[in-house]
C-alpha cells in the first residue's frame, strides 16, 4: 500500500517550530508525500479531544493515507509508539488511548510497536519523538515501506474509557462528547439508538434533557430554525448534536463536554 | 479549463474536523489538485468579511483556480449553491452575497446553481454541505468537469448591500470596510476617487476625518513615518487605509468596520 | 540548485488575505513549487522571535529549500531585501536582523541585495513588498533562477544583538530566549557549555537560578517527572530548557524571554 497523503494531528499549536519540523523531516525523506493538516490546535494534552477529531474526519481520506497523531502528555515516558494498520489506513500515535475512537468499529489488520531505530532521525534523543521518530516513520510508510520493518507485532493497545450511551425503553442516557468552534454540542448518541426509541412513531413529548433544561425541538437540518432557542438534530457524523441558530449552544446552555444528558418523554 | 489549485475560505476555524474533511474529500476525488488555504478564521457567519478577504487576494491566483468559499449562516436553508465562472476562475459559494466583492468588476461568463447530486458525496444529507456537496464539486471542476454537468444556468445571484463612497466636489464620504490583523483600517475609497479630489494639486488642508478626529498626514508608504500618530496611505489593494507605525490604528482611534469617514479640507 | 520547497515564516497571522496572496503569487510563477508554512503567528514585529523559530527548524528541511521570512516593522523603510545562500539553502528576508540566528554557524556562500525589478510583480509599489517582490523572487529561485540575476553582492548584513551565555568556572550566566506554546522556557545555554561546568562529575548542588528561585532538578527527558515542580533538561535543539510536567513553566515561575538566569552551585 503506497500513498501520497500524510495527515497530521497534534496539540503543538501553530506559533512554534514544532509542526514545520515534522513537515521538513517528511519532505526530506519522501518529497512526493503530501501532508494535510487535520489540526494542531487540540487543547494541550487532551487525548480525548484528539481522538474525537481524528475519528470525525479520518474516513473521508483516500485509501492509503498515513495518519500521524501526536498528543503526548508523557513524551517518551515508557509508552510505546503504536502503528495500527486497517484495510484503508495507517495510524501512528503514542500508545496512550488517542486511537480509541478512530479504530473503533474498524478491522485492525496489523498492530505494531515502532521500535526499530534504523528509520529514526536521531536514535538517541527522546525530547521530540514526533520529529525524530514518528515523522520519519510516517514518511517511510507513505513511501511504501512495509510495517514489519518498523517493529514487532503487539496484541493490544491502550484505550480510553469512553462512556457508551445507555438505552432503557424509550429513554436514552448519554453525555456530551465534544464542543466545536461554533459552540455546537456533540453527544455520544448515534442516530441508530435515537431512532430505536421511536421518535418517528409520534412521540410529541420526546425531548432532550440537559439537567433540568428541556430541549423539545428536534429538526432535520439547521435550515428552517428561525429563532435562537436551542434545538437538536442528527449531525454530519450521525450523532445527536445540540445547536443554536447562528449562536453557541454551549454558551446558551452553560454546558460542556462530559456533561450527562437524557432523551425521554418525561422530566425526572 | 483544467487547473491544479483549489483555494479554500471558510469560517470553520482550524481546531475542528471541518477543514480537513473538505481536504480529504478533495484528495479522494482529485489527488492531483492542490489546496491553498485563504483563511478559515473569518469571524463566524461574517459574510461581509469573507467577501472582502476573497476579493483582496483572488486576483493573484493562477488562471483556472477554483475558489471554494463557505460562510453559511443558514446551512441549507433554501439558498442555492452558486457556481460562477469568470474568464480566469471558478467560484463556488452559498448564494448569500459572499461573492459580491470578488465578482464586482469581473465579467461573469457562466452562472449556475449546483443541483446535480451525481457528483455529491452523500446526496441525502444537508448538515455539512461544504463537505458533502461543495468540496466534491470543487474537486471535479479542478479535474476538468464541465460546469454544465453541475446544474442549470441562473440569471442572477444575491449581492450584499455595499455602501459605495460618494464624492461631492473636493469631499469624499466613505466608510471603514475591514480591520486587518495589525489593526490597519481599510476604507472603501479607491485611489482613483481620492486622486480626483486633487491632493496632488496642492491642498495643504486635505485631511481624513473620522468623527471629530482629524488625520492630516497622507504618505506614500509605511516607510518614513517615525512617530506613532495615525496616517493614511494607498494600500496594496489600491484603497485608502489608515495606519499607525508598528501599532493598531483601530485601537488608537477606537474605530471599526462600518464607521463612516470623510476626506475633505474642512472640519464639519 | 533547483528545489521544490518554499518555507514561509511571517507575522501576518492567518485571518487576513496576506499569506494566501504570497502563495497565490508563488503558484502563478512556479506551480510545481510546494510551500510549507513554518508559522504566521510570530508576534507582530518581533524579529527576535522570528529569528529563533527559523533557526529552530530550518536545518530539518531538504537541501535546496528557499526560506521566505518576513517580519518587517519598517516595510520598505530603506532596509534592503536580503538574499543569503548557504551550502544547503536560500534565505530571503528583510535585512533587519531576522537572519541572525539561522545564519549563525553556517557558511554563507553568497550574500546579495535583491534589487532587480525584472522579477517583481509590480515594481512601483512598496506597501506589500512580501507579495510584490519577495514572493516572486522566492518562486523564481525555487525554479532554478541564478541568484546573480536578482541583485548585486553585498559584504555584510544586519545582525541582532544576541546576548551570549557567559561561563565563569563552574557558573554560567545566560538568559531566556523563547517561550513556546506549552510555556516551556528555552534558554541560550547550549549543551556543550552546560557539560563543561561538569554536571556529570557529581555536583549535587548544581542548580539553575531564576532570580531567587532555585530549580535543582536536571532530567534527561520529560519522562519520569511525576510531580508538577519545575525542572530543566536539554531540549530538542540542544539548549537548556525549563519545563513543568503537563503545565507552563512560564506561568509557574512568572518568567519570560529576556529574563536572566544562572547555573551554579550556590545561591547569590
Amino acid at each position: 500500500m503506497k500513498t501520497r497523503f500524510i495527515a497530521l494531528l497534534t496539540d503543538f499549536g501553530e506559533k512554534d517550530y514544532f509542526v514545520p519540523s515534522l513537515k521538513a523531516v517528511i519532505a526530506g525523506i519522501n518529497p512526493d508525500a503530501r501532508t494535510i493538516d487535520i489540526t494542531h490546535e487540540v487543547p494541550s494534552f487532551d487525548i480525548r479531544a484528539a481522538s474525537f477529531i481524528l475519528f470525525s474526519c479520518c474516513e473521508f481520506f483516500p485509501k492509503g493515507t498515513v495518519f500521524l497523531a501526536v498528543v503526548d502528555p508523557g513524551v517518551a515516558s515508557g509508552r510505546a509508539i503504536l502503528l495500527a494498520e486497517t484495510k484503508k489506513y495507517f495510524f501512528i500515535a503514542p500508545d496512550n488511548g488517542l486511537l480509541t475512537l478512530p479504530l473503533r468499529n474498524k478491522k485492525i489488520v496489523g498492530l505494531r510497536k515502532v521500535t526499530k531505530s534504523r528509520y529514526w532521525l536521531r536514535a538517541g534523543r527522546t525530547t521530540f519523538e514526533a520529529r525524530d521518530r514518528m515523522a520519519p516513520v510516517a514518511a517511510w510508510l507513505a513511501h511504501g515501506l512495509s510495517p514489519e520493518e518498523l517493529g514487532p507485532k503487539v496484541k493490544t493497545y491502550r484505550r480510553l474509557k469512553i462512556n457508551e450511551p445507555l438505552r432503557s425503553g424509550h429513554e436514552i442516557l448519554g453525555e456530551i462528547l465534544y464542543q466545536d468552534k461554533f459552540g455546537n454540542l456533540i453527544t455520544n448518541i448515534p442516530l441508530s439508538m435515537f431512532a430505536s426509541v421511536g421518535p418517528s412513531k409520534g412521540m410529541p413529548d420526546l425531548a432532550l434533557y440537559l439537567g433540568k433544561t428541556r430541549i423539545g425541538r428536534f429538526v432535520v437540518s439547521y435550515a428552517g430554525v428561525k429563532d435562537d432557542r436551542p434545538f437538536f438534530l442528527i449531525n454530519s457524523q450521525g450523532l445527536i448534536e445540540i445547536a443554536v441558530r447562528e449562536g453557541s449552544a454551549a454558551a446558551a446552555l452553560g454546558a460542556k463536554p462530559g456533561d450527562p444528558l437524557r432523551i425521554g418523554c418525561n422530566p425526572l
